[in-house]
């Protein structure tokens, strides 16, 4: 039976994604933060429409060709490999207004079972070939089992913000730099796309005060049932996030002092993490909730940096969704998960590298000889 | 900076996936479907509630790793691969009416272009070291270049459905043993994961025509613009789809005569395909408007092979949506991409062949020492 050949045909795409290096300190970082690369994003679109498929059949697949390309500043891009997947933990004092049916020293069993390579989030990136990166920046109980755990602990978990903020500035930017070391470390050693995933029992109720704050919803359109809490505890974790937002007065055009307010520590280094990535020009793949939230905060601190993100999965928290409307983003994947680890984010990373080699190797109509529409 | 373990567990997981070799007949092909393994599924379920997550949070993966189960009888399920990509192409008559703006070469023309490993059907192939075969099954013009095509030509492209049948039932049955042949050579040849593609200027009024007849939805609500057509084409294609319909008067409980009426060559070879994936314990991944039809007449040959079957993508074809909606299908992705060849298709099978690494691989409560929820 014949077969049909799968030769590589000869493409006009660099074989390894460009990065610039990671500046040294968040300010350093926060200057070199570029929106799109206009030119590279014009120059994808044109080849989308010489490719051998109908207009605009590619869809959001071809948006996301187009966002790799002004992200990178390449067309075509390459296709952005090796992954780095970083797992930022950290604690909330709220766990202790009884938000989550879960104990706080699973946050880290579940840092001791990523390490080991038993999450979820550990069996996709072995999927992948990416390189992890578990960092604990704010756990507050004893790891179990370390190897594996990279320690940058700030502080042990934050401060209940019902009762004030969660932290200081001081602990929000050292936070914020752990998520920059770590993103330079990855690409130091040859990541090319970045995951960030998280870990921390109660972080969504932290997320949705975050997100409440910096896009203006209720805390009843942006608070949803995290791990899966029952009825009467989900009222309760609204009426927590509407008093947090009461008790710390967020000003949401300052977007470090409503992460110190409302943040976890696990946001603040994703937060880093995320900014890194667009000042060396590495597209990062949002997983859900507490991704959206963190990206927030690093969109208000330098807001051209929405452009190398890309949204991995709608997660079912609600607040996730209004997160990525704000920042104008469509996931790949809508999956109704609500894991966190990066696992919605990984999941989606096949698609973002699928979209960049359909548009190098993708034929044009002239190439193939194939007629045109006569629309 | 330490890394996380990447070494993978005992996982208890066989290293392939079984197959069951596919019937020598479209007649014993139907006598071989089965619906889901119960007891792989229950089995499935159950592992699902043990893995260190919180319940419920892996979704539509956790579903999609259960129906992985159901359809080869194994739980966990191995990995699903090699990938093995069929597309069948055909010609139709119907294409007179003015249904489309392409001319009808552009069919043969993009099998060249398949075969050649240009297109984008190709290239995501590629991406997945996927066996593929592209079939004329009925194409009505030369092929320019043919090398790497599987000829299988049953008659050249269909008669006009809105003057009687496309095809006889003859026809129809011989364009699905030649589905029947192509699946039975891949898994033969060690796949283990099927994709359906198809090619054919104007096979979106085909389907439309076949998804109104076997679900009973309305000409408006299943016609799309296929291949880009204007709101005054999308008005005659409308037409054209009640005229197919009223001038056939199809009988939606007989489904070969449906397929035989209103459908293609590619769709009967695209629907046999489906069928002896069912037959021999193969999962196959549904791609956009031509395989949910096509699927609808194969269901109605065969009840149970519908949960062998995986919805790669919501295609932006109402059709499409009506069509898995009337199927219980769920599909993964939703890109509103509208190409097809397979290629949404593709672009889904890692997030299949991911959900079933997280079952085999993720650790179990017990394994890691994490603590259950109180809830």
């Amino acid at each position: 039976m014949p077969t049909a050949s799968t030769d590589r045909p000869a493409a006009p795409v660099a074989a390894t994604a460009p990065a610039r290096a990671v500046p040294a300190s968040l300010d350093a970082v926060l200057a070199a933060v570029r929106p799109a690369d206009a030119g590279a994003v014009e120059a994808a679109r044109a080849r989308v429409a010489q490719l051998t498929t109908p207009p605009g059949a590619l869809a959001a697949l071809a948006d996301l060709a187009c966002r790799l390309a002004g992200a990178t500043g390449q067309c075509p891009p390459a296709v952005p490999a090796p992954v780095g997947l970083a797992v930022f933990a950290g604690d909330h004092g709220v766990h202790a207004q009884g938000v989550s049916p879960w104990p706080q020293e699973v946050t880290a069993q579940m840092v001791a079972n990523l390490a080991a390579g038993g999450a979820v989030a550990s069996v996709l990136a072995r999927g992948l070939d990416a390189q992890v990166r578990v960092v604990d920046v704010g756990v507050a109980t004893d790891l179990p089992v370390a190897d594996g755990v990279l320690q940058r602990r700030v502080r042990p978990g934050t401060d209940d913000l019902t009762r004030g903020p969660a932290m200081s500035r001081d602990d929000a930017v050292a936070a914020l730099e752990v998520g920059v070391e770590t993103a330079r470390a990855l690409v130091e050693d040859g990541a090319r796309l970045l995951v960030a995933g998280d870990m921390g029992i109660a972080n969504t109720t932290a997320s949705a005060a975050l997100v409440a704050a910096l896009t203006g919803a209720s805390p009843e359109a942006v608070t949803g049932r995290g791990t899966g809490v029952d009825d009467a505890t989900l009222q309760h974790k609204r009426a927590v996030v509407a008093a947090a937002l009461a008790v710390n007065e967020p000003d949401r055009t300052d977007a470090l002092g409503v992460l110190a307010a409302l943040g976890g520590l696990e946001h603040a280094a994703v937060a880093g993490f995320l900014l890194a990535g667009a000042a060396a020009g590495v597209p990062v793949v949002l997983d859900g909730l507490i991704a959206a939230s963190a990206a927030l905060v690093a969109a208000g601190l330098a807001p051209g940096a929405v452009d190398s993100w890309v949204a991995g999965h709608r997660s079912a928290e609600p607040g996730a969704g209004v997160a990525l409307e704000a920042l104008g983003l469509r996931p790949v994947l809508d999956l109704d998960m609500r894991l966190g680890e990066g696992s919605g984010a990984l999941l989606a990373v096949p698609v973002v590298q699928a979209a960049a080699r359909v548009l190098a190797e993708t034929a044009t109509f002239a190439d193939a000889g194939v007629s045109g529409s006569t629309a």
